[in-house]
């Protein structure tokens, strides 16, 4: 990848940057007409979505073989990655992580700020642009709202910048935990992603996954959702108003069993309760948004059951074996989808067929 | 490796397999008459370690060079091994890291749970599932016993099973640890394991590399053991019966110089004070279990001294410089006998020569 | 690398070693007349360092291209290293990790001695002899002064020593941070050290970097030292002895605006604080001793600024702007130089060019 001149004469101070509508802020992340940082699921239009699809599912195919896997782990063998997450989450982590080794990208791991040099008195932005130093992409992973976007609009100012994928940031933005929903739908779905019905359940307000596939949504024709979830957990009004905005039909609703029967899809959701204020979840009953075993007989034959995991008990461990629960398989889908887009970034996904 | 089809139809619960006898269990944790989940000591037949043991001098031998290093390096270019260590073992993860990386398997860590998804409220059984979706093995240690067992049989019953190797198990069960103690005894007296004496020293009820390594035994003709403890440390009787069933002669004593000048080897353990209730190794005096600098004039000329490692003050430290203390070998040895493990659960054996 | 026998015979032991001058020690940690260990700055002459900065360099320039990236990457493709960090220290350990990952060398890590199995009873001289077990190379970071060089004095009296590479042991000693500031240094004067005017800012009393990096200066001609600093962090006696031995004139004082004007390069320190006793950091008014934006248009067009990093207030901000503020790219040079290092301890430095 050929390294861009800096962007510090055109780019405006982060204070008057932050606040923009994030139509407005994704040229500051792109290179060449490539997306290049990515932050924010909207950044993700069809058509680089479906390029990603198709990359993830060439990616999969070619590595079955050892001659394949040592093609692909060899395109990006001159990179190192940082994984940056102060923000626990072995899972996403795990997943980068492997596809990161699956490209051949080299990577080191900062899973803790306690052995950083944070102790020290360091800004957190001089800390990151120390790793940066080092490496030729950061995977970012932390608590605070708009600290991974910050990050790379500060990367952007200096005379080296280098590629930060996002993570997971606050409760806001996890644009990979789309991509691999997305691509999980459209392989369960034999690449048509247009007219289906999606139903969203379980705590909405604080789920970062069903809010970023939402916006994910309005790539595609005819989509309808509906939205089943207990009163204190409804989906949020800024997605509502993007949906209206974008002409997508939904519902909200707490009949689960009422719109279960017409889904194409199901993305269940736990209680996100790692986000309660003074433990409010405990107060909810849960139990009406859970799928289970005797389900498996109201829905479409062709319906399919998505999840983001961890699981607690929204999904009957028994539902697993049955063809149509796919979130086994949407996890190992993130590691394809997250390979993919690393291998766009760098430029190399043209070697990938 | 050709993956094999899913078991769930042939296994049984877990309710109603663990409690099996572990010679019945071995075919499920077998795939094509191959080892495929290494869990316990009682996998390794004869046949078996001998071919263990000559593809890892081969590696050994092969590697000394950089060419050979690099042929040996891309046969499992193409694997990527997840080591789960939620139990502190420093050392026996260095070494799994190590021979996984002398192979090019590429790695991934967990050593500590506090870091996993296990705090989202996911049971231990879904956290593993998710981990193997991205990795072709997983090597585990885990201070529950049975739990690698449960995860290898779990793994059997989905779509996309890897192996699992046992890393070391609650207190029952540590294979590699056996494997490579063996393989030690195999190098030490040039091939040729029968009618040796074996003298093992210390807490032998707690130890499990004495348990292990007595199991293994049977493997070979005329050997007698003896077992050195004070009396509250003996070995415990399930391993007395394992012998006697295979005809072994043992003797049980607490003079260690008595036997020492008979044994062809001497295994000297610590005392294990992390299983003590409330403090009984204090109690002990364990000095007289020690090998000392004045015993190197009672042994045999031939016998050579191993220690699993780490020790304490089992051996005198001025005893490391004698050719016979071969305890710093066989911590070395470890990591080739696991290397030649993993090349021979993914089926590359045969091109280590 | 030819393994070269145990110096067990002609070597003394440590308690009558460890006291003696560091030059009568260098040739301990040698090999065939090269350097073997990296303990000292003091053993690190201006022949060695030329070279070292000129194969710093050529890495640089050479993994530009992918292809070049993949030569390099292959030089100690069958090596393997193992990064021992007990203190905490992401930014050392980072810029090994990857100097480390840039010459294909496998690595393994411990960066926190809980999970160690120190907690067993151990000895650390038995740990670190462990890992020397899986390894071809220990690069490591301790808190106790002369620990690092016990480590290599101890490996060397084994049948199979490593190479042992000081990352920062105790408060004395840190040679890569000398390496790599005098690596900056002759890349920001274009390969010429000599009569340069070098004046260190800050806590010099407590600064290993400061101390190093003037013990580096006796290998340079005309070169004049001044130490700016409160009166309380003044440099001490025994750097102050070493560069009176060594004719080389130095200056003292507190006023920093007096001296900048002349400087060829300023090297900026924060406050050691976690080496207080009892708070007596805050007693002191360190703000005489920061480098500000106004102080730009004091110094020489030709001045360079460098600061070791992590920095709290000593340099504002907005000085990173100036052409003439190299302290990101001395961070960056860290990675190239120790690069460089291990690539010539290991002897294949002669294959880059």
């Amino acid at each position: 990848m050929q390294r861009t001149q800096a962007m510090t004469s055109v780019q405006p101070d982060w204070e008057n940057f932050h606040p923009r509508p994030i139509s407005e802020k994704i040229p500051y992340f792109s290179r060449d007409g490539r997306l290049y940082d990515c932050l924010f699921a909207q950044q993700l239009n069809r058509e680089l979505l479906e390029h990603l699809f198709k990359t993830a599912t060439a990616l999969k195919a070619i590595t079955r073989k050892k001659d394949g896997a040592d093609h692909v782990g060899n395109l990006l063998s001159d990179k190192r990655a940082m994984l940056y997450f102060v923000q626990p989450s072995t899972r996403t982590f795990m997943s980068f992580l492997n596809a990161c080794h699956i490209l051949g990208i080299k990577t080191s791991e900062i899973r803790d700020t306690s052995t950083s040099s944070e102790v020290k008195g360091e800004t957190p932005e001089d800390t990151v642009r120390t790793f940066s130093s080092y490496v030729d992409m950061i995977i970012m992973r932390h608590p605070a709202p708009g600290f991974v976007e910050k990050t790379a609009w500060l990367m952007n100012r200096t005379g080296r910048p280098v590629p930060i994928v996002n993570g997971g940031s606050g409760k806001d933005q996890h644009p990979t935990q789309a991509l691999l929903d997305a691509y999980t739908l459209y392989r369960s779905f034999d690449g048509e992603l247009d007219n289906k019905h999606i139903v969203m359940v379980g705590d909405l307000k604080r789920g970062r996954t069903v809010r970023s596939l939402s916006y994910l949504m309005k790539n595609y024709k005819g989509v309808s959702l509906s939205f089943v979830s207990p009163k204190e957990f409804r989906m949020e009004t800024d997605i509502l108003d993007f949906l209206k905005r974008h002409n997508i039909p939904f519902q909200e609703t707490e009949d689960f069993k009422g719109v279960m029967k017409t889904a194409d899809a199901i993305y269940m959701t736990r209680i996100q309760d790692e986000h309660d204020k003074s433990g409010e979840s405990k107060a909810v009953d849960y139990s009406p948004f859970y799928f289970k075993q005797e389900h498996l007989k109201l829905i479409k034959k062709t319906c399919v059951i998505l999840h983001p995991l961890p699981r607690r008990h929204e999904i009957e461990v028994s539902v697993d074996d049955d063809p149509r629960a796919v979130f086994w398989r949407q996890e190992r889908n993130g590691m394809w989808a997250r390979a993919a887009l690393l291998a766009y970034i760098f430029g190399v996904d043209g070697k990938i067929k």
